[in-house]
């Protein structure tokens, strides 16, 4: 069995000196010009081969980041269009980045009664047969139908060294209609689901050596006194936060997210990176060479992060 | 395009005299024994085996319930587990249901941010390159994360004649921890979301001629008091009921779904059909014939229906 996740990625964060996430979420129109056979031939090309550019450019982007960042996160609504030869390339960059020493996310947000629950679980975290693949370190979870939703990916999480980060808090402008709604002993709804987390994670047997459970949370609002107080409501989970760059966020917005000594959570950007290219800023900079782009953009990211959570530098090195 | 979903799934129920929906959700160790080629081996087999299996079984089960029932449902977690390969079956599985007449939903419970929400509608709706299959004529999906999350399924199912089915209250026991929690309103949460699907079908330009949207919403409490107040919040949305049989639930409690004109829910069993051959009362009446008791169980079910809801016998057959 795999070493308890929290721990594995609390080392990776100290290595890498960055609680940083990249999102590889592939988006065929959006890619440099040299993985898409369509701009190269300027004639429709079959679905195979735009898979086959999604496919190359983010084995090279997992080639770029390997080195910076300590976690990437891939979203299978990216590969999901795609049906079974998508899934199968999901599967294959899992198993690639996890080979370069990447703690991978799998962005899946499933969520179900029980009985099904437990397939989901089965089918992301597995790697025996039938899976016989390498599967995420972590999935990200839907929390919406409560204990027995959460407990089949919490309980093969623990047991196969594996995490879950529950969505708690969304980053999405229209988040708050359900999430923010006040309830009648003055908590917003998705302050009770973090009081149900941090509840979940204690009874589950879930603590590792760095103090974090494996059951994390998916966490974003952009008001600091909520990030504060889900700080304090879920003090022994892991905090994924999206949003930064492309999603409007800047480091100093995420402060709140980390404890006083720089733990706690980790950052997650994503289209700021990957299409850096796009950016006027970077094509200036690296005219024409797309990886530059995405790798300065990743190193700006670290940069930035560092600079509001300097303590992880001055940790002791892993054991 | 296909005709409005609703529309579609209004002349199904009465075209079969049914409100009823059957959940094909294959689960390797629950089959007839000559599904299982472990079980006639004694001997552990390979996952493409097991799976080539499920295949089988499925697809016999929607011959024998095809003549019966309007409307299966596919649960995609028990495919998820074979990665690609169970992709795959699942893609299969629709097809063939859809060749055979039945309106299919594919349970996935998918929910995401707008523009990832976006790759899942793609993902489940499209039925063009890259997908190239027939894709369900419904989905499941999750609206914990708003109207952003919820409006890209809703658009393209609109474009397409699709439908989709947003959770809203689930069955499982600790649905209540999160869904039941009263707000400042004196509102449940699942209240707060039911009303807000009511706003987002009738802003969506969904309505068809049987005046049902084709935004519906997967609706389960055994509290007749919260069944009839979820009625009467989303007037003209279907409802998919799940709990049918396995778990628990019998065909009284589902009165409350319906409109006094027997319209406006569906209501779906899966285990209580699937394995009836494992229930000591239809073995006997049908021994070592497996095919028999489902397809008698699946009667079973359907007489149940028409007892609560005579209306759908005296309606005017489609045009």
């Amino acid at each position: 069995m795999a070493r308890h996740f929290a721990d594995r990625l609390t080392d990776a964060i100290v290595a890498k000196d960055a609680p940083a996430v990249v999102n590889i979420d592939p988006v065929p129109d959006r890619l440099p010009a040299e993985f898409r056979p369509a701009a190269a031939t300027g004639r429709e090309t079959d679905p195979a081969g735009v898979l086959q550019g999604m496919r190359a450019f983010c084995l090279r982007l997992i080639d770029i980041v390997a080195p910076l960042v300590p976690v990437v996160k891939f979203n299978v609504a990216c590969f999901e269009p795609f049906h079974a030869a998508g899934i199968q390339v999901y599967d294959d960059l899992i198993a690639e980045a996890s080979r370069r020493g990447l703690v991978v996310i799998g962005d899946v947000k499933r969520g179900d009664v029980g009985h099904t629950a437990a397939q989901y679980a089965q089918a992301h975290f597995n790697e025996a047969p039938p899976a016989a693949t390498k599967t995420p370190d972590a999935i990200t979870i839907n929390g919406y139908l409560g204990w027995d939703g959460v407990k089949p990916f919490i309980d093969v999480a623990r047991d196969q060294g594996k995490g879950v980060f529950i969505l708690v808090r969304t980053s999405n402008d229209s988040a708050a209609s359900i999430q923010d709604v006040v309830t009648q002993d003055g908590r917003k709804v998705h302050e009770i689901l973090a009081s149900l987390v941090a509840q979940w994670a204690d009874e589950s047997d879930t603590l590792g050596d760095s103090g974090y459970t494996s059951v994390g949370a998916v966490v974003a609002t952009r008001r600091s006194d909520d990030a504060a107080r889900l700080r304090a409501a879920m003090p022994r989970s892991v905090f994924l936060v999206p949003g930064y760059g492309a999603q409007g966020g800047k480091a100093e917005d995420y402060k709140h997210y980390f404890k006083a000594d720089g733990t706690g959570a980790i950052v997650a950007a994503g289209r700021s990176i990957v299409y850096a290219h796009g950016s006027p800023a970077y094509q200036q900079r690296f005219p024409g060479d797309w990886s530059r782009c995405v790798e300065q953009a990743c190193r700006d990211f670290i940069g930035d992060l560092r600079r509001i959570v300097p303590a992880h530098g001055a940790k002791t090195p892993p054991h």
